[in-house]
């Protein structure tokens, strides 16, 4: 017989990725192109935003051959140390958000390095990385990924005196293209811009057109509170690995100090419906205590989670967002009330409309050369230009009987749609995937 | 300001896709469970396949309680060796194929880890694995993944005299869903014995119904060879990658020997079009060098890739397959001569037509529910019973004028297409993603 295990290996979750780079977006060279611009952009907004600094962000997209590009993304951030820069940028699975319960844009910790890959894999060359805190030095590397081992190899390290604050990363690609397309770079960032209304976005386009859109509003928006898990959100598997970090000292403690709404009532309550005694210690809970416990939740009504753990645009910011980017003859403007979906989970959805201006268009130089109707739906304020057909935010305009209203679908129209929440419910790869949840399909309608 | 780094962390790639299961297929109660089936059943084909073992399957699904299930699995395939158990089930991204230019069903190495992890994290059991390689001895354990490390954690170890040769693998599921569907496990598995007339598979399903489908044919299909990469589809990477593992002396022999039909005449005409030497040391090809050879390669024609190590069902198995499975009025099967995508990746396509007896159905159980006409895609034989609407195989029958051949599409009416190839070219993520690429859609059509 055939010793078939003989060349039984292990390998990277880099390798794993570089081979099937679609599940991070790199499929297709147009959406590849943009996928590089929509990482670095995301890294760099949120790291602006949890400095508290209001970005200011420049992009630029230089053609230097044949489906080959230079894509630049620089902010004004708190930098990045020196020591993290490798992990950052050179190691997949690496960063501070995995596994926090809160509202953000990006939090695998793959992106960033997603793209330096991208870039070697295509063109053999490595990121330029230069970064600094401000404080008069300023490092600079060049990196790429070991893929057989996930680790960054950094070359030609420097230090030098100078004043800058913030990163900038420069990475060369090939197998990507820009065309005119409501996929590309260009309406990426219009989009961006939309749903940001607090940030400077500098961009140099490959055909060498600069657009800058400028800040609407001066403030940074508060920073998304980490929050609790709600009960009824919670899985046995979610608790059991809970118990494992909590310093409380019983089990009835920990309910009451780890979850949101978990009053010392409610504790008391479950534990009128379990057979055994909460007061013992939660890294004795197992898997049937914590079942016990989660079905007692399941039977009970707790209040819903608190919800200024979500930072929505917000009406008038999103109003002047409008206005600034498509100056519309019309526009209205809604946040809705907060909402839960899967028992526990909070979100908001934002719905604008605008009509007439540049409303409607679908390039960002401002040219109509198409007067349909377009849906722009957010994330986290993320645009997600992927993926529309099967996308639940999609399908909820859709049901809309728009000529009710006395508006046809070839008309300026756009309709912007920005979902927020602490957990983005996708349904597919990648984070340009699609949201599909009836009760989210429901608040939107 | 904030210190944003504070809490940078790295991950294992288990808690990545703990976080994100819907990439390996655990999205909807539905499609989580018959992804459970696909991942062992496809396990256990391979492993027999592999070893020249005319597979023999069982199957049985029974219902625990609302929503909870247990999927055992049992092949007579080689075994497993004791040492290699944890890494199989139990570690992500380990396993004999990832590196293999080969036709195969699955090649990741995630699929078994992925199915003991969703059945841990929804029930807090253990996975059991008897297995055996008939030599007299039983090895049975229990193992769970430790998400942190990417680790097995093996328990419950024993060793005992008995005769058995094969693997099963019994794992407790919750959060997972039986229900007549045209995407369960009953339809999975009476397309998966359509697509392979050499296996046996019997199956007990929740309803504890006994289905058998008996072999139609009794030889195993020739194992498809490994192959050389043809050097039409190689990338610059792809060319690096290579030269790391290559034994040749010179650039070269390197060519000679690697790619298949590189002839010398061929290299000498490479050499002409290149500026360096090419009887230097294959290690010392730096990235232009195999840059000038890819774009040397681009400019010149070579016979197109060996299609022997593709193996597709054949027409006379998949007739006997639609004889033994459908029993139709009338049948029709092409399978079409071998075509070329992407410049050196060969493929085939087979596509079989039954009318009547029981076509068209999709049930397990011959009860004639439903008479309108089916699509069964299937890529290197497996069955593909997620994404439909965006998959390029159904898009090209779609395109099918039935109507002109007398065809109404409420008819009982089996369309099957199958696609054989070393690399299936998913767009999405996971194993029961979509095809599209114009060379393919063409050839079916």
């Amino acid at each position: 017989m055939v010793d078939i295990h003989k060349d039984f290996a292990e390998h990277s979750i880099a390798e794993f990725f570089k081979k099937n780079r679609q599940m991070l977006g790199y499929s297709g060279k147009i959406k590849s192109l943009t996928t590089v611009v929509h990482e670095y952009v995301t890294n760099s907004l949120d790291a602006c935003e949890e400095a508290g600094i209001p970005p200011d962000i420049f992009i630029q997209i230089e053609k230097l051959g044949q489906e080959h590009y230079k894509v630049t993304v620089e902010d004004n951030g708190p930098g990045i140390p020196k020591k993290l820069v490798g992990k950052a940028f050179g190691k997949m699975l690496a960063g501070t958000k995995f596994h926090r319960f809160q509202q953000a844009r990006g939090q695998q910790g793959i992106g960033g390095a997603g793209c330096v890959m991208y870039g070697q894999v295509t063109t053999g060359k490595p990121t330029k990385v230069t970064t600094s805190s401000g404080n008069g030095t300023i490092y600079e590397c060049y990196l790429t990924i070991d893929v057989k081992v996930n680790e960054a190899k950094i070359t030609e390290e420097k230090e030098y005196s100078g004043q800058m604050r913030g990163t900038m990363i420069e990475t060369e690609l090939k197998d990507v293209l820009y065309q005119k397309s409501d996929q590309n770079s260009d309406e990426y960032l219009r989009r961006t811009a939309l749903a940001n209304p607090h940030v400077k976005i500098t961009y140099i386009n490959p055909e060498n057109l600069t657009t800058v859109y400028d800040r609407a509003i001066d403030a940074v928006p508060p920073m998304p509170k980490s929050t609790q898990p709600h009960p009824k959100g919670i899985t046995v598997d979610d608790m059991l690995s809970m118990v494992g970090a909590t310093t409380a000292r019983t089990i009835k403690s920990f309910l009451t100090t780890e979850f949101s709404r978990m009053s010392s009532a409610k504790a008391e309550e479950i534990q009128k419906q379990v057979s055994f005694d909460m007061d013992k210690r939660p890294k004795d809970m197992n898997w049937q205590d914590a079942e016990q416990i989660v079905n007692a939740i399941k039977k009970m009504t707790f209040i819903s989670p608190p919800t200024d753990v979500l930072i929505p645009i917000n009406e008038k910011h999103l109003e002047k967002a409008l206005e600034n980017i498509l100056k519309p003859e019309f526009k209205s403007v809604l946040t809705r009330p907060p909402a839960v979906y899967q028992g526990g989970v909070p979100f908001i959805v934002e719905v604008a409309l605008a009509y007439g201006g540049k409303a409607g268009i679908s390039v960002a130089d401002g040219q109509q050369l198409d007067n349909r109707m377009e849906i722009m739906r957010f994330a986290n304020r993320v645009p997600l230009l992927f993926d529309t057909g099967g996308c639940g935010l999609t399908k909820a305009i859709q049901a809309v009987e728009w000529k009710r209203y006395g508006l046809q679908q070839d008309l300026p129209l756009t309709v912007l749609v920005n979902f927020t929440s602490i957990h983005v419910p996708y349904t597919g790869a990648g984070k340009q995937a699609v949201i599909d949840d009836e009760d989210i399909i429901k608040e939107i309608r």
